[in-house]
This record gives structure tokens, C-alpha cells and sequence, in this order.
């Protein structure tokens, strides 16, 4: 572990994949100096992506955020999000049928594009599930909590089918101090209390960086020539530690600057590098 | 373990320990021949109790809906439930200010007969939490779950303070082949998130057991003159067992007939005897 | 929490327990100070008890290894350790056959006071197990970890029986720094392999400060007369604060001075008071 | 799920991968049928691959052994093991010191051939490890369970350093219904001990899916034209489900006839087909 510039560190690399929350923004918009740092790459012509755990919206809405709050880099085929690798697994391996969802009206459009038809899980009649073939958690708005978790339960006693959380993180930033559950969160009480085996896409796994590796083929690119940069020990760098590439963890967000040495030491989760931030002069 | 006649059963102990739900009663009401049975321990002379995870009413409560259904002889002083755990808890560890709660209003007016004071989660300001001492989970209905599980995640994000889980349900039946999630379930998926270390009350911890039995206290009762009857072998067997104790699983409830032999090969949870029901000729 | 003097402490409590490792020892012997709080409690005819988690000899011979050490005070009356639980739990539940063990011939010798028969899982053919009627993790001392683990593995598989684990830590400190993985670390990695659900004894859980409790039967103690003593936050305070006493964090063990408010926060477990060390001038 | 006929099965897909345990052999030697069915696809020029949970030794030797029991087109670039990706990230991640393991001399050796050097911490120093940048889990045999183990702990405890799971299985079969701890079992218990996050590589992990269609890359081969057949619902299934191609359950190794269906329902792990074995006429 070293303390490093920033700057120097992406001029050594040939490929840079960032986290978005707690490194690109925060619950108050775009975090300081994140448009600087990414024009930067722009002008080196430097590939960059964005690597989210979301599943809330499409990665066309993704950037449109961004975009709104002037960051116009970031463009739809920069960002990858867990919600596209769910939406992945139900193209190649739910052929037929009605997804149910926990989420938004919105977050189960995006899974609609593939073709596949979805019912929400409030609006699902426990009494008609024969078209039901999966049931994917997507985000925690949407429904209403008590009676429509409880109905995601019952659902998956009475018909035996493929869970997909679409989201591992089981929390996220809503305010300075002051978290919400997310739909991680719920699907792994879910799960224990139906005792099955739910399907996880999202850091920590290595099948996001694997998906977002996979759109620099034939470019030649090495893993020890990209780097990860990310806020959390254990979704950002250990995912991208366990898929082999570098890793910098930024202090502008999950990780303050106080608790990070204890953090690395208590957990062994050790990135190459630490940067206050991605912010460069 | 032997099947076994439950008179005979009940014949050569000298106290029965019942857990109520799905040994006396089910989603239908009070189940077929427990009257029967009850009456006969009466006449007997035979002490009995029950033994139940239940937080969400009082015992003279549990006892009157036992009346309402024509179960007149379970008074309230036969009634030990996971609730009364978390009251005596609360009256020895937590001496002033008010205990904040996830459940109805008529479950703290229970806990409230200690003296303490309390504040529903729901009417909680997060502003204003100097006065809060301790958190309860006491009841899965009585909030609104999105809003007010979330702002108990916060409240114990900023402020250090015990939390009491008063019943470790994760789980209750609501209907034939229909269950909700109780608030253990709930109390799980919150501790999961903010990291600390909840302290739980009922079955499957011998803590019930020791309560009930020191009721018995001057009767010169042994353990082994008593018997435990449950449906659940991950709660009611195994705290017995584990408190000295006798066991029998009754088949009326949580575990059915054709599965009862696989699970208790498959947890080792092993009843001494198994019963059809408590139904006595 | 309040920062104490712990001559004050006990002065305003009745009853007083201990932990023994941390609280009255350490790795190099007897901690200094601890022979003269001892005699201020004699003198002041308080009575106090030692209450651990210790499975490897019975009351008599850490009695004993106490008096060596010049500390005569600490009678074999006064020690309440989890294997007597287990033993307890034996002499209740299994009433014939022959336990299988893990653990040194001298931890066995115990169990066989209550009229059980032992076998040391190193000396059991596994093709002759008809006469086994229950399995018991003593101590990790005694056996060939690699051969003798694998088999109580398989043993657990042949035969469905009721497995206690009679010290559920899972490591012990063996010079500074320097720790062992403990019985019940062992036990954890089996239960895991097998699926079962096996029955522990010791702190955290309430069961072996009942068992103290009763030993003041008669004599008018409330729980709130006495103080538990405890080295560790996760064993010590959160098993006696569930029980119900008044719980002191001493520092001269398993929780360092510089750790131990991070500890507090970030466990949520709260002792009512915290002391340096047991010594008093 | 449907029952189905191997050979029309495998008729219906470009690329066949194969668990190897439990599939392609068990403990008395290469199955009845197998070599029947290799042959047949190699007739057929269809790919296929044997991906497996294996780092106790390199793939050559895991295709010699093939060899030695007359299967000889399982040829070592045919064999895509957990040790391989484990070697990977060391090849990535460790540039530089020495790597401290756990297992034969032989699994290290594997290791080496990346031009890493290793220490088995059975000849490990504990007062000299300035050049042990990580550890790694290969192998159950090899060294002192009860010492080595321990002194692992230990190691974590002074140094801290990456620590990779080379085999995430928690046991193997080594004679009918005999089975013994693996590697990963043991890792497991040293992280639940010693409280990091160690990284894993193995199924059901998608990472080694990914690894083996890498291979095929330029061949145009999409998932859905790939089939995985395995004996474990939870590594070989589930893993190959959320890596998005077709699985097949066989009854012939982890999950019997019996037991299938019961499994498949209570776990929600749902492989797109069931055969006995993949033997064919």
C-alpha cells in the first residue's frame, strides 16, 4: 500500500474503471474535481468505464445523470452496472414466461428490453402464478415493504424458481450519516427465511469486471494495465483485487480517510494504492 | 426417539412445558382435542405451562384469547413467553429514559408496566434521540416497514445503545401454506446491516426454560420429571434438550408427518419421543 | 460506561464473578494484583465466583493450578466452568451408551464422574460404533487433528447423536500474541461440514450464569446485586448484560485500553462500567 | 427441469464442459461409460473441457491420471482447474517475496511455474517472515494439522498479506460414504478466526466459467451452445446457471436418485436437466 497522486497513477495506466458512488458522486451531486480528472482522460484518449452496483436504472438513464449534472463523458457504453448482468442471465437463461420483480415500474422496464414480460411483485396475485418463471429483486422502491416481501416470500414457497438479485449492496448513502436498506439487504433476509439459494450479480463478484473486461477485446489490453478505483474495501477492491488488477482506494467515500489503515489491517483487504481522492490539479 | 401414546407420555412426567403455536393452536384457532387433553391435566392436578416466542401482547392477553376459544384453565400465570424475557431485561438493564420500539402500540404498553417509558420507532424524530436508552423489537406490524426499519437502522447508527430482540421468530403462519416474517426476521436483516450485536429472547435459548422452570421453584421438581412438547425442532427441541430436559415433537404443526423422520436425521435435533398430537381419547 | 475504580465497584455489589483468563490470568501466570483483590474480598466475606469457559478439567484441578499459583482462595466451590454444564447436560439427556470425545484422557476423566462411560474418538473404529450414544468436543488437545477430526466427520454421518461442545470459544491466547484455534473453532468448522445443529456450552449464552445463580439460592440475592468481571466484550459482558447483572470491562486481557471504546461502538455491546485491571491498592 | 437422454443431450450443444469428481470418476476409479462418451464426442469433434475444484496438483497431472486409468483424450489443455485461476491471481497480484501455503510440496510446485518462490508453513518461521507477501490454501495433506494450522493463524495475526483459497470445496469423498475435510473447509475456519477476507477460487464461482470460455474465444461460440454437467447442485449448477449457460444434474456422484428432486426443490438451485449418469449406448 502507498499514498499516491492521483494523477500519476492514471498516467500509468492504460485503462481505468471507476466506481461511481463515493468516488464519482455523493448524495450531493458530482464530487469536486471529477470533471477535471475526466476530461483529463478524455484529452490522453484514455478508455474509462464506470463500475456499479445498480440496477435501479439502465445505463442510458446512468449517464443521463451524470450528464445533468455536466459530467457529458460519460457517456451510455461507458457504464457498467449489475442490473445489465441480471439482465444478461435472464436473456440467456429465463426464455419464457413473466418475470416478477421487487423494484420500480422504471428498473423493471430496463429488464423488458430483452423481450422478457415482468409483473410486479405488488401487483402479482398469488393465485395466478403459472406464467411466473423468475423473480429478480431490483430495487427497494417501488412496493410497498411489509405486505409485498411477505407476498415475495409466499411466492417462492409455493412455485420453485431462479432468484436474481441484481444489486449485493445491502446499503446505500442517503444523506451525510443516514443510510438506506437496499435491495440487497432484503433479499438476503428473504433468502434466509425461504432457506434457497439466490443468484448475485454486483461487486464483489468477478463477473462485472469480467463483463466490462470483455468490451476491450481486440484492443489488446493487459489486466495488469488497468486499474480499479474505488471507495469500498469490500465490493470495489476486493472484486478487482480477486479478478487480478490493480487497485486504488479513493477516501472521498465509504472509506474515511481516519478508518482506512484499520480497515485494510482488520479486514486483509489490501489495495495497491490510496488517494484522497480522484481529484488532480 | 419412539412414537409414542401421548397419554401414557404425559402420565410419567410430573410438568409439561407446551409452545403454543402449532401444538395448541393453528391459524384455525385451538386445535382439535387440546381441550380435551388440557382438562385431563386439570383434573390430574398436573402443572403445565406455556412456553411461547410471543412479544407482541402480554400474558394475560395470550391468556384470554385461549379463553375466547373456550380454553379457560391456560390463566395468565401459565403463560411464559419470550416478551416477559425482554421486560425483566429491560427492568434490570436499562433503568431511565425511554426505550424505542418496532411494533404496535399494545406491545409496549406492555413493556411499558415496568415503568419505562417508550416511543414508537414511527414517532420517533431523529433529531431528538437524547432521551433514547435503549431499542426493542417487539411486533412486525404497528410501523410502516420501509420507513421505519430504516430509521431504526439510522437511530443505531447514531447512537450506541443496546438493542433487545423480544422474539426471534424469524417467521410466523398466517394461513395454510402461508407465513409472514416476524420480527426476528426483520431484527436479523437490521443487525446485518449496522454490525453490532443484538440481544435475543425465546426458544431455541434455554434462557425461557430457566425462567419457567424456577416458577416451579420449592416444588422440589426435577428436571427430568418434566416434558417439553413442540412442533418446531430448531426452537422448542432443541432449547429443551439443551436446558436438560425431555422432548417430544408433536406432527400438528411446523414439521408434518412424512417430513419429521429427514428432519431430524438431517439436523440432529433429536426429540425423545414423537407424537401425532397432544389429542388424548 | 463509566471509567471506575474497581475497589468502589465491588464495594457497592454483593456478588461478584469472574472470567478467569484475562480478568485472573494471563499467559505468564497470575496477573499482578489479583491475590490481594481476592483477600479484600475474604476478608470482607463477599462472596465471588469464577465463571469460564473451560471444558480441558474439572472445577478441582483449576482450583488446584490457582493454588500453585498462591491463590488459595479460589476453592473448587467457586468455579463454574462450561464443561460442568456439559457434564450437566450428559447426565440429563444420555443416560447409556458411551460418549465419544475429542480432547486428552484427562478432560474425559470428568465426564466420567457422572457414571458415563468414554471413548476418545482416536481410539474409535468407526465399523463398531453401535454402543455410541452422543459426541462431545472437550478439548483440541489429545487427538491427531487431521485424522481424528475427519473422523468425527464420519462418525456424525453413520450415526445420528446429539454433539455438545462443552467451551464454545473458538481460540485461546498462548503467549502474547500469539493465539490457538480452541475446541470450539474446531466444533464450528464440523457443524458446518455435517449440516447439524449442535448443542454449545459456555459464555455467551445465559445458561452458565443461571447455573451460578442458583448456587446463591437461599440466600437473597438480586440480580442486581451482583457484577460480572470480563475480559471480552463478545463472551463476558453481552452473555452477563443478557442475563441480567451489572457487567464491568477490565482491560488487562483480551481488550486493550486503545481498543476498547472502538470496540464498544462498533459491537454495541455496553458494559455498565470499565476498570483497568481487577487490582486495587 | 427434464428428464433426459445424455446422448441427445450432448447432440444438442457445441461444447460440453464436465465437472470431474462424481462425473467422469469416483473413488474407485473413471466411471462406468465415461470413456464411451469422450470418445463419442471426439468422433464428433465437439469440445469439451473438465472444470474443476482441484489445486493439489497442475492440470498435467490431473490428465495424466486420466491417462493412467486408459482415458487419454482428457488431455491437460483440456483441464481448467481452481488451482489455475489461484495461480493466476498470484501471477497478477504477487510480484514479488515469497508465498506461504498450506499442502504438498507437489501443489506448490504447481505454483512455481509462475517463478514465484514458496514456503510450506509446516517450514515456516514465524520470527521470519519480512519476505512472506501472501498465503495460499492448496491442499489438505501435506503438513501437521494441529501445528501448521495454528501457526497459519498466526501468520495472518503478524503480517498482514492476501490470502487465496486455491479449492473452495469444504470436503471430498474418499470412499463410499466416507468423506474428508478439504482445503477450503479448513480456510473457512482460519477466516471465521482470524476475522479477513480471504479471496476464493472455485465453483460455483463464476470466474472459473469465464476462464474456460476464454479458451474458445474466436471459435464464435455463444453460451447457450455450452452445456455443464455436474454431480453438486451447489457449486457445479448454481455456478454455471449465473455464468449463463445450460446445466445438467447426473445422479451419478454428490446427488442420488433419491435425493434429487428433494434438493433441487428445497435448495431453488434448478439445473435445465436430470440424466443418471452421462453415460451412453
Amino acid at each position: 500500500m502507498q499514498y499516491t497522486n492521483f494523477k500519476e497513477l492514471i498516467d500509468s495506466y492504460k485503462v481505468i474503471f471507476f466506481d461511481s458512488f463515493g468516488v464519482l458522486r455523493n448524495h450531493k451531486g458530482v464530487i469536486e474535481g471529477v470533471a477535471n480528472t475526466l476530461n483529463y482522460l478524455d484529452e490522453q484518449q484514455k478508455p474509462f468505464y464506470v463500475v456499479t452496483n445498480d440496477a435501479s436504472r439502465g445505463r442510458r438513464e446512468i449517464a443521463a445523470r451524470f450528464a445533468e449534472s455536466g459530467i457529458s463523458s460519460i457517456t451510455p457504453e461507458k457504464v457498467i452496472s449489475s442490473g445489465m448482468l441480471a439482465r444478461e442471465y435472464l436473456r440467456h437463461k429465463i426464455k419464457e414466461g413473466r418475470i416478477a420483480y421487487l423494484g420500480t415500474k422504471n428498473s423493471a422496464h430496463y429488464i423488458e428490453t430483452t423481450g422478457l414480460k415482468t409483473r410486479s411483485i405488488h401487483d402479482l396475485d398469488l393465485d395466478n402464478i403459472d406464467d411466473i418463471t423468475g423473480l429478480v429483486f431490483l430495487d427497494d422502491e417501488g412496493f410497498d415493504w411489509n405486505e409485498d416481501i411477505n407476498k415475495a416470500v409466499n411466492l417462492l414457497r409455493r412455485k420453485n424458481i431462479p432468484v436474481i438479485v441484481a444489486n449485493t449492496d445491502v446499503n446505500y448513502p442517503v444523506a451525510k450519516n443516514e443510510i438506506a436498506i437496499a435491495v440487497g439487504g432484503i433479499a438476503n433476509m428473504v433468502e434466509s427465511i425461504v432457506g434457497k439459494t439466490f443468484i448475485r450479480f454486483g461487486k464483489p463478484d468477478a463477473q462485472i469486471f469480467m463483463f466490462t473486461y470483455e468490451l476491450l477485446e481486440g484492443q489488446g489490453i493487459r489486466k495488469d494495465e488497468i486499474l480499479m478505483v474505488g471507495d469500498t474495501l469490500k465490493t470495489d477492491i476486493i472484486g478487482a483485487n480477486k479478478f487480478g488488477i490493480d487497485t486504488v482506494l479513493v477516501l472521498s467515500g465509504n472509506t474515511p480517510a481516519r478508518k482506512a489503515e484499520m480497515r485494510i489491517e482488520s479486514t486483509g483487504i489490501i489495495p495497491n494504492y490510496v488517494c484522497e481522492s480522484i481529484a488532480i490539479e
